[in-house]
C-alpha cells in the first residue's frame, strides 16, 4: 500500500489518499505523492477526469502537525522548513486547478484546515451526508490563512469569515448551500456519485474541456472586457478544432459525433 | 415581423427576439438588431428600463450553429469570421451592461449557451417556472468560454464549473437559488412580473439610476479603497443633482417629490 | 448618555449607537464617535472582539438627511461638505475592516442605505427576526453608490442590483440566504447571539485572529498565485508565534494550551 493510490478505470483516474492513521494529513510525503501524480496526469492524455478521495475516517485533516512540530528543531526554529512547506502545498493546490483534467473531490468524514482547502480547490466536490467541513486552525492558534485563499473564492465573505474565526464546522448540506461543494449523497452512494460525475465529464470532447478549464480560472479575475477579449480567442481556437467541427455537424444532422480524440 | 420587435409602453421599452424557428439564436442578424436597438436606447431619454424576451418555445438557444458552420467555407476555415462573430457578440453583451437603463431578461423555455450568457448579462432576470438554463456547448465539443464570463460573475465557482463541464441543465428554482436570476413566476404571470419590475425601476429618478448602474459595474472589480474613492465622487455628483435635492427635501417634508426629469 | 456608548465585558467591547430619535443616522457626530472608538480599539490589546448595535427602533437608517440638506447652504451648494462627508464615512467603514479585532453587527429593526452598508462592512452580522434591510436611496433620488461597494462584496450581483435599483427591502431570512448576514435570532435572543459569537472569537489566540483578519481582506482581491505567496508568509509568521507553538503542542498532547497572550 502506498500513501497515494492511483487506479484508472477507463478514462477516469481515481486517486486515493491512504494514510488513515493520520487522517490523510498533508505530510511532506503526501504532498510529494500528490504533486507527483498530478504531474504525471498532466501528461497523460488517456485520462479525462480525476476523482480524489481518502481512506479511513476522514477525507483529509489538513497539515501533519507532528511533522511540523518536528520541523521546529532546526536552527531557525523551522522558519525555512515552514516556508518551503507552504510553498509546496500551494504549488500542489495550484496544480489541481492548472491540471488539464477536471478534479472532483469525493469527501467523507471530515475535511479540515488544508483538507477543507483541498475540497475548495478541486474543480468540483461531492460529499457524504454528515461530512463536516472546517477551517479550524484558529482553535490551536494557527489561523487558516492559506486555506482561506481557496475557501474565500468558493463562498460568500461573511460565512467564510465566520468559519475562519470561530473554527466551527459546517455539515454537508450547509456546505452545498454555501457553494463549497456541488452535491451531497448518502455515504453508500458517494463513490458512485463522484465517479458518475467524473464519467459525465470524461465523455465530453477532451480538447474542449481542457481549454475550457484553463480559461475558467484565467478569466475569472479579469475585468469583463479583458475576459471577453481572451475568451473570444479561446472560442475561435475551439471552433477550429476538427472534432468540434464534427461535433457541431453531427448535432445539426441529428446523429452522434465521431470524434478522433 | 422583424427579427427584433420593440414596443414602448410608457417609459419601458420591450424588446422581443422574434426568430422562433431558430429558437431566437444569436445569428449575425439578431446580434446586429440587438446592437442597433441598444445603441438607439442609449440615446433615448424617454426610456427608463428595458425588458428583453423572446417569441416561441425558447428565450434564446445561443449562437446560430448553421450560420457558423456555413462560415467555415472561407479560405481561412472561418477563423476571421468566428473572431468577428465573438467580438460582435461580446460587444452586444457589454452594451447591455453599459446601457444607462436597466435591462431585465424575461425568460421562458430554454436559455442555453450564449442565451444563458444573455440572461447572466442582463442586470436582472425573471423566469417562468420550468425554464431550463444550460451552458451546454461542451456536449458538442464547443466549451462555453464566452458565456462563462457572464455566468461566473453571477454564481459561485463550483456550480458554474459543473454546468460548464457537464453541460447539464438547471431549472428556474435552482437558477434563482444560485443567483443567476432574481425570481421565478408562473408562465402566465411572467410578462407581468418582468414588466412590473421594469416599471418599479422606471419610476425612480432616471439620473440616479443611470449613474448608479454605471457605478455598479465599474466599482465591482476595484479594490475597496479604489471603489470608495470612485463612488464617493459619484455620490457628490448625485447630491448636486437638483432633482435629488428635491427628492430629499420632499422626503423630509413627507410629501411626494416633484421631479423635473 | 453619549451618542455612542462603549461597554467592555471581559474582552468584548460593545458599542451602541445611541441617537434613537434619528434612527442612529450616521451624522457628522456619529461618524466622528465611531471613528474615535475604532481608533481607540485598534490600540487596545485587552479587547478581542467588538459588537456594534443601536438603541431604539432601528439599527441604523443611513446618512443624516437633515444635516446633509443643511450642508447645501454653503457657497458651493454643499459640494465640499459632501465630498468630505463621504470620505469620512468610507474611512470609518474601512476602519471597521482594518481593525485588528473582528466586528459583529447586532442588527434589529431596519438597516437602510449607509446603515445597510455598515452591516455589510462588519466582519459578521446577526439580525433579529423581522429586521428589514434596504439600499433604498434610489427612492428619493440618491442612488446608494457607496453602500453598494460593501453590499456587492457580500452578495451576488443580480440581487444586489435589484435591491439598489428597486429600493425594495429584504427580510432577515432572505438576508441570511443571500450572504448579507450570518444568522437570524428571535429579538429576545439577539444580544446573546451576537455576544456569544463575539465571545467565541475572543477566546481564540488574539495574535492569530489579528493576522488572519488582516490577511482575509488583503488576499481576497489578489490573484490566486499572489494570494498564496502572501498568505504563505503569513502562515510562517503565525507558526513562529510562541503561543501558536504551545497551541499545537497542547493539541498533540491532548491538553488545554497555556497561552501567554
Amino acid at each position: 500500500m502506498t500513501i497515494l493510490e492511483r487506479r484508472d478505470v477507463n478514462s477516469v483516474a481515481r486517486l486515493t489518499m491512504n494514510a488513515p492513521e493520520r487522517l490523510n494529513a498533508l505530510s511532506d510525503e503526501m504532498l510529494a505523492a500528490l504533486q507527483s501524480e498530478l504531474d504525471a496526469l498532466r501528461e497523460d492524455s488517456s485520462i479525462r477526469a480525476v476523482v480524489l478521495s481518502g481512506t479511513g475516517k476522514a477525507f483529509c485533516a489538513g497539515h501533519d502537525l507532528k511533522q511540523m512540530t518536528a520541523g521546529r528543531q532546526s536552527e531557525d526554529g523551522g522558519k525555512a522548513y515552514f516556508k518551503d512547506l507552504f510553498d509546496r502545498c500551494a504549488q500542489m493546490m495550484m496544480s489541481v486547478q492548472s491540471l488539464p483534467q477536471p478534479v472532483i473531490a469525493q469527501v467523507h468524514g471530515i475535511a479540515t484546515a488544508a483538507g477543507c482547502q483541498l475540497v475548495a480547490t478541486c474543480d468540483m466536490a461531492v460529499a457524504a451526508e454528515g461530512t463536516r467541513f472546517g477551517v479550524n486552525g484558529v482553535n490551536i492558534g494557527l489561523f487558516c490563512s492559506t486555506p482561506m485563499v481557496a475557501l474565500s473564492r468558493n463562498i460568500h465573505r461573511k460565512k467564510a469569515f465566520e468559519m475562519l474565526t470561530t473554527g466551527q464546522f459546517i455539515e454537508a448540506d450547509a456546505a452545498e448551500a454555501l457553494g463549497l461543494i456541488n452535491r451531497v449523497a448518502p455515504l453508500g452512494d458517494l463513490e458512485e456519485t463522484a465517479v458518475s460525475l467524473a464519467e459525465t465529464v470524461a465523455a465530453k470532447l477532451g480538447a474542449a474541456v481542457k481549454i475550457g478549464k484553463e480559461a475558467f480560472y484565467r478569466q475569472v479575475t479579469m475585468t469583463t472586457p479583458e475576459a471577453y477579449a481572451y475568451t473570444g480567442d479561446v472560442m475561435v481556437e475551439n471552433m477550429l478544432n476538427r472534432d468540434t467541427e464534427e461535433g457541431i455537424s453531427a448535432f445539426l444532422e441529428k446523429r452522434p459525433p465521431t470524434w478522433e480524440q
